[in-house]
This record gives structure tokens, sequence and C-alpha cells, in this order.
């Protein structure tokens, strides 16, 4: 078992979000660090909406609907309703109660706070314990380059439903912009034992944190483990967009599509039990590998996935 | 019986809308154009909120809320919670379908387009035939000068309930503010007949209309005859603010006092039927005087005050 205590998660959306709260549960609040992408923050109404740090703070308050992956629960509509009569764009709904957060941290950053401090303290008040950090304070955006043109993220994502084609991705800004400051801290601090890559989609959510300034090498860097969880089981993504993305990037939809893209930045990757014939081809790549169900449906096998990815990183290290 | 067919209406909130609603029913909708006081308007939660015109568009929309006077009929106030509950600022209340005016009037305001542009077209969307119009596309505000300091209109309205003594009351923005060309051009319009000031609060609703760039000098020019309708009735105001205010301002509760303010501005006066006793004082200020039922209690009320405002108004102008 690790002597050093502290771990990082790096983290998307809704599949990323499901492995932090499983973390959450079982590490004491003050070792839990969870950098999330916000390759897919973007400017909607006049607002800045930072979808993938709203998942996770709603997930770890436990205030996120289960059913849908997204949003609140019990969220009404009224706002979406009364901008559809007077004209305004539908198509990126908010609901009434998220719409909160979008006002609030828009007008925070309008009064020149940073996005972490916004995050961490929007976090607090909801009483979570673990520090959640937006990669980058710093504006990084994720782009398609599509048949159908150069696409923002969510243009892609929501409003034309991920149906164009992908030929590339694009991490706007990303070599510009400096990993905020307390990422930074994070990763240099000298109690971290363990990166843990939560089994978010790794090209539209894990892409853009490895691609902010200088992360891939300061991950590189570390003397502890980098661990990752694959979204991709039985040869199928856990959900839908990614598996049709892999294919449009000319890729297999296997595990192993997605330990080839960590291989030289992960030291060990945790498979799907279902997916165990891949581990040789994964250890081939140059990682340890081990399996355990992947497939998060309750909170149950959160904690337990999370659990797992503990132990099998402890034995790397050991 | 009047041949210049155009009405204007000078108009503050809730008072204002509802003798607008009256006017609205009884005149074909292109023949009414309603100016309304922006003195009120106010950044809130980084939101361009214009109370007064939201209030006049609610209300020609047959979109508000009866009881209290102000906002949406069936409202829900979801955002507020979420808002509180990540430590937002909650003591101006903005209800979730209302929130959709804010953000859109914001969001197109900071594309560039005008106040009055995204009035009419949000105005029209609703279905509202009468033209609704700021008073300015600039920024006048209302501020109070009380024994706690100078307050921005919203927070002694609102925030502080009016508690606060006005000692004096500064219309910040006015004198460098023009009025919207639009307004102009209804001010300008040959076909004008007949100005209604609505009864409306005069220091808090009008006066910063009056104030306006040479809007005074536009109404004193005007040869058609200016209406006032008065907001106070035997004495008492028929909001209460109105009366504290008055008090506060060492003015007499009283209609004359309302008089005394559009002496010089206004041609004729309507007064509540109650107070045909102040008649005699009110000419003697140099207006013609009738006297009506005023209390707009429901819609039949509102249509009978309008109607009598025109009748008056014909008989001046015969």
């Amino acid at each position: 078992m690790t002597l050093k205590p502290k771990i990082v998660a790096l983290c998307g959306g809704v599949g990323g979000a499901k492995l932090a709260l499983g973390l959450s549960r079982i590490l004491p609040p003050e070792h839990l660090t969870i950098i999330v992408n916000t390759g897919d923050d973007f400017t909607h109404l006049g607002l800045h909406v930072s979808p993938d740090i709203d998942t996770v703070v709603y997930t770890l308050a436990g205030l996120s609907n289960q059913e849908q992956g997204w949003g609140l629960e019990g969220e009404t509509w009224h706002f979406m309703q009364s901008l559809e009569r007077i004209g305004g764009e539908t198509w990126f709904r908010l609901g009434d109660a998220d719409l909160a957060m979008h006002v609030e941290r828009t007008r925070r950053l309008a009064a020149g706070e940073t996005l972490t401090a916004i995050t961490q303290d929007l976090a607090a008040r909801l009483g979570i314990g673990p520090v959640i950090l937006p990669m980058s304070d710093a504006s990084v955006r994720t782009i398609l380059h599509t048949d159908e043109g150069i696409l923002p993220f969510q243009d892609y994502f929501v409003r034309r439903r991920t149906e164009p084609s992908v030929e590339r991705i694009e991490i706007a800004g990303a070599a510009e912009a400096a990993p905020a400051p307390a990422v930074q801290a994070a990763l240099d601090d000298p109690a971290l034992g363990l990166v843990i890559i939560c089994p978010s989609n790794p090209w539209l959510s894990v892409l853009p944190i490895l691609e902010t300034g200088d992360m891939r090498a300061r991950l590189a860097a570390l003397r502890c483990p980098v661990v990752a969880v694959t979204p991709v089981i039985a040869g199928a993504a856990v959900k839908g967009p990614t598996a049709r993305l892999m294919a449009q990037l000319g890729l297999e939809v296997s595990a192993v599509s997605v330990a080839r893209f960590y291989a030289g930045l992960a030291d060990g990757f945790l498979l799907d039990e279902q997916d165990r014939d891949l581990a040789r081809e994964i250890v081939a790549l140059g990682m340890a590998v081990a399996t355990a169900p992947t497939l998060m449906t309750d909170l149950e096998s959160r904690v337990a996935l999370a659990r797992a990815a503990l132990e099998f990183a402890w034995g790397l290290d050991s």
C-alpha cells in the first residue's frame, strides 16, 4: 500500500464523474483532487457554461439526475419555455435550477475571479469535500473539424447530436494555456501517490486536459503511477457517441484503441473483465493491466470500481 | 373628437401599465405608443433588468400576475432557490420564466442592438400590438439621496423596501441622454393628438422620462393636449411607497401635489371623483380638470379610465 496518500483524478463529464463519485466515497476528501476538462465550456446566451465541471459538481453534491446522466434531479424548464416564446435559442437546454450556476459563474468571472476560485467556492457551498479544479483558468476550446465544417464542441455534440463525421479534433488555445495553478500544485505535491484517468471519452474529454500547456510533460514526469480506466467495454462504448467517434477517427472500437491512446502516459490500464483476452495486447503497449467490472450502474459499482482502481495502483507502486 | 388619432402614453410600472392596458383595449394598436421609464433599470447578477418595460410588456401580453402586480402569472422560483444554495444574491427575485427576458435582453444588448429594437421585437413576439418604447437607449439611472446615503433605485425600492428617508431624487445621466429616436419620432408625428401621463409615481417613474434630454421641452412644445391622470386618490396613494415618498419630500399626500408637479406641462388633470373638491385648486394651477373613478381594480375599470381620459382630452382639444 502506497505511503503517498494523495490522488488526482482526470475527469470529463458523465462517465468520469461516476468514478469520481466512487473515489469520493472511499477517500478522505483532503486526499482527492479532481481535475476537470473545460474544453467543452462555451458561452451560451451570454452565460459561461462549464458542462463537465457542473456534471462533476452535481454528481458529487448528490444533486444530479441519475436517469439522464446530466443536469439536476427534479429540474424544471420554465426558463426555456419562456425563452422559446420570445425567440431565444433553445437547442442547448438550461434548466431553471441549473441556470443559477451559469449566471453566478458568469457574474463572478466578469468580476475578475478565476474559474478555479469560483469552482472551489461553489463546490464548497454545495458541501463537496474533494477539491474540484478546472484544468485551466484560460480559455481552451475543443473544436471538431467535420464533414460539415469546423464546429465548436457543443455545436457538434448537442446541436448536431454528434451526427457530423469528425475528421480531426483541435484543442484550440491549449498550447498557450497554462494548467491552473492549483492543478500544477496538485501534480507537484510530494504527497501525490496516484493519478487516475477516469473512464471519460479519451479524445473529447481527456485529450483537452493532456494538451493544456505542459500537462502531458508534467504527467510523464510524475514519480507516482498513472492508471487509466477504460470507457470501452466489449467493443462498445458505455455511451454511444464515443464508439461513433472512434469509428470516424478510423479506430477500432476496442479497449486496445484506448490503451494505445494512453500508451507512454499511463503505467496501468484497468480493463473490463469481459475484455480480459485483450490484456496481452495492452501489456505489449508497455502498461500493466488489471481487470474489473467497469460498468457503473449504481453507487455500489462506482465505489467498487474506485476500489479496484486503487488496489491496482497500489500493486503497481509496491 | 380629435382628428389627430395618435396617442402617446408616458408610463412607469404597475399603475401606469394598468392604464396602458386599458388604452390598448380601446385604441387601434397602430395609434398607441407607450413610452416607458427606464430609470429603474439596473444590472443584476450580470443581467440587464428593465422592470418597468417588463411590467408593461407582461401586462399588455396578458401574462402578468394580477395579484402581486409584478412578474408573471404562474411563475416558479427554482432559479432563486438554486442561486441561494450557491451563495448568490437573492434580495431581488427573478422568476424562472421572467429570467428569459433578462438573459435574452442582456445577450442582445451585448450584441449591439438597442434597447428600443429589443423591446419592440420582444413585444411583437408576445403578440403586443401597440408600440412600447424605452424612454432612451442611453443609460439613465434614478438614484435616491437618503438618510442612509446614496442608493440606486432598486437598492432603495426593493432591497431596502423604501424604508430610507428620501431627501433628494437624482436622475443620473438624464441630461446627457437623448430620448430614443423612436420616442422623438412619436412626439414629432404630425398625427399625434394626445399625450397621456399614466398614474405612475410622478417622482420615481415619470420624472426620469421628463428629465431625459430635451423631453420636457419637447412635451411643452407639443400642439396637442397633455393630460395627466392622478395616482393619488382621497389623500392616499394607490400604492404605499408613493405616499411615504411624498411625505419625505415634504409634500402633502394629495392630488394637488401631483397636479403641482405637472403644472406648466399638463393641459388637463384627471382627478378621482372622490377628490372633486380639489378641482378648483388644481384649475388655479392652470389646468383643466375632470373627474372619474381612477382606481383600476379590474380590466373593466382600466378600460373605463382609459375612455374617461380620452373623452376628457377630446374635450380639451375641441
